[in-house]
């Protein structure tokens, strides 16, 4: 049988008012979500669950398949649950010329393609993905250890609209220069002069995603969209501890490039084994132009100075800190901290870790509370938070791996422990080792002990001067040392503007009296920014027209016009 | 005698108008110039070029004044006109420190005064700048060796048209997000989330300009805005051999601060003596946060591999090309080519210096011309255009420095000269020196001669196999070694098509068979493109958003809305 080839769809008439309407968000910063949080069969349907956590137990022990992907046998990376689980996916293997030679092929086609294809492409691979939000869910889950409605809200909807935000950037940006221009000159003598111009954006090549263990797809996604819209192939490099998630994403983008009549290897998964060390091969790589990373410091540092010839896009590591002054709620206040310090069991890059408060006490509703009282305070309020073991588990999720387990052991001997970390039982997963908040007291003069970074469930109580001296702490710490994000707490408007300025001058996003339903480590796309070059935390914010604008030139011609008469224009 | 602080004009509601004129010359890239560059008595004054020349000449011999200014004692840096002149001025002499402290110190109230007022004082440095147009016209000459009408448009309004485009995008980049939005986020269960935001856009830091000593004003206004306006203090670094058209620039923009309130020295002037080595001091310290750089591929390397700290704009070297395929206006050609290459005598960093064509030749309306034929007829069209000693001198200006001459010397020994150099005598400037372009035929085989950059009258006929083959070296030698420019001509739509594909892979804005009044090496503000980071002669466009976006980071702040009822926002 002979079948006319099929008409390639029109993903972005498909999408377009998605796109408008996303460009809008990225704009006004009020609250707009297109992909619905909630993991409710209202909205998913009725077999969403089932059939997505039947999709991810299918995986299990299996090679993870891929069409047309360019690699010669497969890699098991070696993933296991934080609850228990050994997932024993095998992914395709491959060597780093054989990723680039395959991701580049499909370079010229993708950059003519322009950026309305490309942004519908982009917004297809979202809807997809969203629709796959229970699958990738319980890969989140059982690779980070997110506890299921976290894993699908951040890994899912929430992680999906972060991905859009940068495609409405990515695409916006294409489009402040016009594909075309007529340039009339008038001569004071003569015919003007006149030229026909054309503008079109070029990506800059080939991109690298460097993801992390935590967050695959929210702090992964970003780089990806707004590398693949503004017409750059991807190198998706996992975690080797978190491999699932992104490699369902790079089968839904193969399937969507491939359905558009695109090269599917314009998006690759490189996956690696545990002590393999691809992320650093491939970024020394001359072909590679676009490097996006989320982790350590230390590897952020060294991609910033070795990536040279690539625009290096980091979000490393912070010391994230919270300046009490004085609260009008001081239960709302310990309510909305001790969750803050709970969820995922403080293995957010957003939970806070330095608590500065004056020695002798801030006031509150409740009286005159000192640091060692607020510490007291702030322990209670976390036992009481996590008392049931079952809502714990909920919180807390598992522990990502054994480094925050050393951490937290290397932690109880630092300063006064005013709350140890204690093991949870979680009643479904017996194998997962969950750990609570640990909180110490410590004094503003332990520079060496709250000037470093504890990724983990740990924070200090630390006793300063007065909230003028954790104020000049807090500046000098996160210029110095970075922070993702910041709080502070003050019935006075004069004390809050005085924080705002600090926040300024230290470079980091700020919250305010938030003793509610919003905590810190929560940012939301198309209203947040998350992260900023302003601090040493990060080199970009996800997102802004900042993360867009070196992955892509705007390249012109021009010639004579060819009726160059005046008016005609 | 008591008099009240007088009123602070509003420079933001006095330029409002040109200012939404520039975004939306940004935006559109037709023709719009703001500046007129026409040195004419009925658009400046009948006085202008009197009082011009006189500011010029009372300059010469003295200390040149900076009210205000840090640092003690001064510092000549050597000027001498290629015109023969010694200028004998004298500049405030500071050291880093100095230079660093002074700066800074008034960058909180810059950050502070927002977008509006810093594009509102931009402006009027720039409309004032306008004014001395002359003045700094007659500065540019004697520094550059530009000739006067071209030291007037380039050094004067076309500069200032290329300062005024990067006013326009820093300001309207700080406004695409709010400075305040509200966030209603809807409950399943009860009332909304509801935050009020702000939005602030917080300059990077103290930046530096590195100026250059043929264009010091053009290359050098689009940095110094756009810092400024994105709330940076900028230390202007001039090459030695042209100091004062950039300080008569900072005489200007501090006398317009002051006016505004705020601190003079958020625009210092940094001159140094010819062997100093201040930029490169001054880049590695950790408070410059911003590097702006015209010059040699050498430091521009340099300061990208040593300034990491920094975000770094680069416009460096390269081999700007010209491939001939057909043409149906050979006179044409010839007659705008020979143009091209005499102007400023080939020391403009946008001059053609590789012209690829068929060895056997090209089709043209006088017939096929064979490569030696092309070199041979280029060589008449260059005599005949400066057949003429006065014509010549208004066209070739002067030789900037002994580096071009050396050049010039050992390019003699190159290939086969067709056209030699020779010396031309200024009719009103005995001492200048004065030198007209060089043609060599070399051929394709011969890569060492030009793969490098000739910079000044330097230029190569090359034969090829074909035009195939002259776009194939086109797309190498660029991706490889960068370029400002590049020119097609062809009368093929398809050849053409080619050809800016060829530019789009090698990253490079392409010319197509300008015959008439437009020049490859020249690029109007607001329309076209100056330079591009796809390719290795430059990491940034003058202008375009990425040229700024680096620059600033928008920060925020939220705090639970004080009116949290739905539909309140």
């Amino acid at each position: 049988m002979v079948h006319d080839t099929p008409t390639t769809p029109d993903f972005f008439a498909r999408h377009r008012e998605l796109l408008d309407r996303a460009v809008t968000g990225t704009a006004n910063r009020e609250y707009w979500s297109p992909f619905p949080e909630s993991p409710s069969t209202s909205v998913y349907g009725e077999d969403a669950p089932k059939r997505g956590e039947a999709a991810f137990r299918e995986q299990l022990g299996r090679p993870f398949v891929l069409d047309g992907h360019p690699g010669s046998g497969t890699v098991d990376p070696g993933e296991v649950s934080p609850y228990g689980l050994a997932l024993h996916i095998s992914y395709p293997r491959l060597t780093p010329d054989e990723a680039i030679e395959a991701a580049t092929a499909g370079i010229g086609a993708w950059r003519a393609a322009g950026p309305d294809t490309r942004a519908g492409v982009a917004a297809e691979i979202l809807a997809r993905i969203n629709a796959a939000s229970f699958e990738i869910a319980h890969a989140v889950r059982h690779t980070t250890g997110q506890a299921f409605v976290m894993a699908f809200q951040a890994g899912g909807p929430h992680a999906q609209d972060r991905g859009l935000e940068a495609v409405a950037y990515a695409w916006a940006e294409q489009k402040r220069h016009p594909a075309a221009a007529h340039w009339n000159k008038p001569q004071r003598r003569g015919e003007p002069l006149a030229l026909d111009k054309k503008f079109t954006p070029v990506g800059r090549g080939l991109a690298l995603l460097i993801a992390c263990n935590t967050f695959p797809t929210w702090n992964g996604y970003p780089g990806l969209f707004a590398s693949l819209v503004t017409g750059n192939p991807v190198i998706v490099k996992p975690h080797p501890g978190a491999v699932l998630p992104l490699a369902i994403s790079v089968r839904v983008a193969r399937e969507v490039l491939t359905e558009a009549g695109h090269d599917p290897n314009l998006v690759i998964l490189m996956a690696e084994g545990p002590k393999d060390r691809v992320a650093s091969l491939l970024a020394v790589r001359p072909e590679v132009r676009i490097v996006d990373f989320t982790g350590s410091t230390e590897f952020g540092d060294w991609l910033e100075a070795n990536a040279r010839h690539a625009v290096v896009y980091t979000e490393k590591a912070g010391l994230n800190t919270v300046v009490l002054d004085s609260t009008d709620d001081y239960r709302g206040l310990l309510r909305n901290l001790a969750f803050s310090l709970s969820l995922y069991s403080g293995q957010m890059c957003t939970t806070p870790q330095n608590l500065l408060i004056p020695r002798e006490g801030f006031d509150t509703d409740q009286g005159v509370r000192s640091a060692a009282e607020f510490a007291d305070d702030l322990g209670t309020a976390l036992d009481k938070l996590l008392g049931d073991p079952a809502r714990a588990a909920g919180t807390l999720g598992a522990i990502v791996n054994e480094g925050v387990q050393a951490r937290l052991a290397e932690a109880a001997k630092v300063g006064r422990t005013v709350r140890a970390s204690a093991p949870v039982e979680d009643p479904d997963h017996p194998d997962a080792v969950l750990r609570t908040p640990l909180v110490a007291l410590v004094d503003a003069a332990d520079h060496e002990t709250y000037t470093r970074e504890w990724f983990g469930p740990v924070s200090f109580v630390i006793g300063t001067d007065s909230t003028a001296h954790s104020l000049s702490i807090f500046r000098t710490i996160v210029r110095e040392h970075g922070a993702l994000t910041a709080a502070v707490h003050s019935t006075s408007d004069d004390m809050l503007a005085e924080a705002e300025l600090a926040a300024l001058e230290a470079g980091v996003h700020l919250s305010e009296n938030l003793t509610g339903g919003v905590f810190v480590n929560q940012s939301a796309a198309f209203s947040d920014f998350h992260g900023s070059a302003a601090n040493p935390a990060a080199s970009a914010t996800l997102s802004d027209p900042a993360f867009v604008t070196g992955r892509f030139a705007t390249l012109q011609s021009r010639r004579p016009a060819r009726s160059p008469e005046v008016g005609d224009a």
